[in-house]
């Protein structure tokens, strides 16, 4: 039997680099991302099940009612959900899920699902982060200062999260990631199995 | 200035193979071990600051009044304690300070310093920590029934841990003793220094 991954709940600020972060985290095999449901129609390079799995509103909200989602929110006058079936097979075959999310979605799901991961991705301070977002060039000063203001209201909800990593280097924090996903695999509360496994092999000794 | 480091404490039964595992972390550096004060007289070839930190009872009496250990106990009619001040500044200049120490020695220290990460080197199972034992050689099948049932009332206490390292391998123990301790950097919890120079950072950009 394969060991069960974990889920990863990654947040951080436009800027931060979650993409590429993730990216690399998936390029190193053992990893999935989480695939969202939503009720918004595919655009023409979106495939189902790829980049999400689309649904009706009808099917939507049966999975609301049957409980079938980790979190559900809406956005622009279309639902947006993480599946929570498609996330527990992920890590029944052995894969670590990560959920690249903003703060509210994921205090939703570490309510539903406490043995979650919550990791904060920061960049190394605001002014490093504006740096980057001008860097950038696709985004006009009121944007950038949306993004900046957004970033701090982000940030002072950090002590909720589990983790805080500093992604100054991507490589570091890739290297911070794996060592926290390794750590936690080896929390008490995780390995009840080996404990009970362990206490069953005591009859036959003692 | 250093990043500080932490203080890891290891329990485990004896053949669960704490001094190997430990040995190997101190020879990759950055590690110092706790060393005990005692008032039990010094042995020829052992040194002071080296071995242990030897004490008259009244030197020793002084520093529990003065709240000078992280746990102190009597054994054989001689005191032993780990003094404070020692751990504190090897973890001021970076080094991470392992402490060996018993179940109920553990808990003490994280009662006072609750900082401090609590790790349980386990053997993989009864029947492999019996077999370590009888291999050694040194010790008669009376002693040997006592050790297991000493492990048996140890891993009863595992759930008080933080962490669980089963040491199959020497090296996979010791990389995930390295992992755990750089994921604990990362906890939110460890962290208030940067978050407070980010959130100062505030004021001059927004």
């Amino acid at each position: 039997m394969k060991e069960q991954g974990l889920l990863l709940i990654v947040s951080g600020p436009s800027g931060a680099g979650k993409g590429t972060v993730v990216e690399a985290l998936l390029a190193r095999g053992g990893y999935a991302l989480s695939i969202s449901a939503t009720t918004r129609p595919p655009r023409p390079y979106e495939q189902e099940g790829v980049h999400y799995f689309f649904q009706t509103e009808k099917e939507f909200e049966d999975m609301v009612q049957a409980d079938g989602f980790l979190e559900h929110a809406a956005f622009c006058g279309h639902h947006y959900g993480t599946p929570k079936n498609y996330v527990l097979q992920q890590m029944a075959q052995g894969k670590h899920v990560i959920l690249e999310i903003e703060v509210q979605g994921a205090f939703q799901v570490k309510e539903k699902y406490p043995e979650a991961v919550l990791l904060f991705l920061a960049p190394p301070s605001l002014a490093e982060l504006k740096k980057r977002l001008e860097g950038r060039g696709t985004e006009d000063a009121q944007t950038i200062a949306a993004r900046l203001r957004r970033a701090q209201e982000e940030m002072a909800l950090v002590e909720k999260y589990d983790y805080l990593v500093v992604n100054s280097q991507v490589e570091d924090a890739v290297a911070d990631i794996e060592a926290i996903l390794r750590a936690e695999k080896r929390r008490c509360i995780r390995q009840k199995e080996f404990l009970q496994h362990f206490r069953e092999g005591q009859e036959g000794l003692c």
